[in-house]
């Protein structure tokens, strides 16, 4: 593909517009053509690659927003392409953990070819007998957060009552699954019928429930728990948040991985029920998976033998075309995807 | 004092009248006569006292609305006395841990002579070498919360920065004293020029801010932390918990130890900012002194010899007579007191 001397080549982008508030719209990124040099900068120690598949996210949100804390991943960039996690096929590489033909999942753009600064933080894909586009999820950045947050965060035990919200999402249906397989009652909240019957009868939670068809979230969590929670898994916020609170066991743990309903919000909901954390001792805990990404050869180990198994399986709601990624990122926040949302750039 | 035949006395009182809605009122308690029949039912293992001291604390507020969480303590009853930690002399003794004479400190009632029926809850008092009120405070549980919120839930390192609210009170003053002499950068905040020249000249803070003088909290944190805040001891909550989440750095710790600002709230405030925790993972954990008490060697241990060498000094504000405790009690929630609230029931 790479020519000698650099072929140029078409390269659809995403571009992002400018930053956001309040509910994002598919207008606030643009698709456009521009071309791009297929050949590495001279000295580059970077990588060239082809975009396969693309992964939205609902932390993408926070990214829309001028943000400036240390530690966190930046800002989109107004005017240049939406960056998120992929995977790719390189077809230049300038640095020794890489080749040309490798296939890799980490950071890369939103677009057909990308230049890769920073391939340190790339992932080689070793194992291709499994679907490529589960490195946009169980067995990427998705599923180390499922990972670290449930057995790192949540420091559970055997036995345990284990709440998710959203849990038919990309990052929910592991950590059901990895709760269950661990031994704990599992139930999870969704926003669907469809969702709720993906999580009784395909990810095999004990117990699941609609939670746009409950008026009363408290009574609807003390009828899954009459015993009370002791780990929360936590991607929506909000008025879950609250009833949550309510219904903690003592000692129990919240790991803070999202707060899908809060991002759009101009002023965020409460909680309100916080002084539950004192009477109950319960500790909360927000994470971001960066931090653990030295454990991704346990999730591998773990989750590898699993899937070929049929112990733990995937949903993924695909939608093919970079020219309709902003409509699945944006379908993320008003739960349109079942399940992990990814798009095809190419089939190569 | 107690007859063979048990001298009956008059025992004045402070009656709880019904559950409390909004901000608690003196009229809420009554203080009252009865008589007391001197002497230990038959067959008791309990403790016949005469009470000293009593301590005001916030957490009683909790205990005016009607409670039902397991592990917590219960609500106060209404028609019968207030309960609540105290400083008693034993006059008769059904239970090996103690005798007649001995000085305990512990679970007592607002009265001036309480039937211990849990003595087993009981500390006895072996120093008498300091003010005996103290087992009221930096001696009692507030020692505890201060000793055990401070070092088990914050896990402080030497030269982190740490913030305190309500930092002139009964918790707060020890928690500041504690981890300046861990090696902490630490800054109070408290609501009067009194409290914030405490601070600074008694407790030996780094810095202080009167947080009604403060048009903008966020603003406040910034100058007093360029860096931002690795520990926070929230005693109050609401809009301080709010400007606070700004703040935090990357990996703090918040001890949830009260939430004073928001217990006479019909509908609490926020907080609005929780997606920092997330985005700096922070972890937020409340906790109760009562799973702690197996530490209180170590706190007599480490705070007896500071007390003597005045490295440790402890701000009391002492009401005197049980008919001006429903005051005291009242008095903590509009920031009266000044130091830990004690009130002296007799000087023996």
């Amino acid at each position: 593909m790479a020519s000698e001397d650099g072929e140029v080549v078409k390269n659809m982008q995403v571009i992002f517009r400018d930053y956001v508030s309040g509910f994002p719209k598919e207008t606030d990124m643009e698709v456009r053509e521009s071309t791009m040099k297929l050949r590495l900068p001279a000295g580059s120690n970077g990588l060239l690659v082809k975009n396969l598949f693309l992964s939205c996210d609902p932390y993408m949100r926070t990214r829309m927003a001028k943000l400036d804390i240390p530690g966190y991943v930046d800002s989109f960039k107004p005017g240049s392409a939406i960056t998120g996690y992929g995977v790719a096929r390189v077809l230049e590489s300038g640095h020794p953990n890489f080749k040309k033909g490798d296939l890799l999942w980490g950071f890369t753009g939103w677009e057909e070819y990308s230049l890769i600064t920073a391939p340190e933080a790339c992932f080689k894909i070793e194992h291709t007998d499994v679907p490529l586009s589960y490195y946009t999820g169980l067995l990427g950045m998705v599923g180390m957060a499922a990972y670290a947050g449930f057995f790192k965060v949540c420091s559970p035990k055997k036995g345990e009552t284990v709440f998710i919200s959203a849990a038919s999402g990309a990052v929910g249906q592991l950590v059901g699954q990895f709760a269950k397989l661990f031994g704990c009652y599992v139930v999870g909240s969704a926003g669907s019928k469809e969702k709720v019957d993906l999580l009784k009868n395909k990810f095999g939670f004990n117990d699941a429930f609609n939670y746009k068809e409950e008026p009363d979230l408290d009574a609807a969590l003390k009828r899954c728990f009459p015993e009370g929670i002791d780990i929360y898994f936590e991607n929506v916020g909000g008025k879950m948040l609250d009833a949550v609170l309510l219904n903690m066991k003592i000692r129990g743990r919240i790991a803070l991985c999202g707060l899908i309903s809060q991002y759009n919000l101009e002023q965020p909901e409460g909680p309100y029920n916080l002084m539950n954390l004192i009477l109950k001792q319960v500790r909360m805990e927000g994470f971001l998976v960066f931090d653990y990404y030295h454990l991704y050869p346990k999730l591998l180990e773990m989750v590898l033998p699993q899937i070929k198994e049929g112990k733990i399986v995937y949903v993924e709601d695909t939608t093919e075309g970079l020219e309709n990624a902003p409509a699945a990122l944006i379908g993320l926040f008003s739960g349109r995807n079942v399940g992990k949302q990814v798009v095809v750039v190419s089939h190569e």
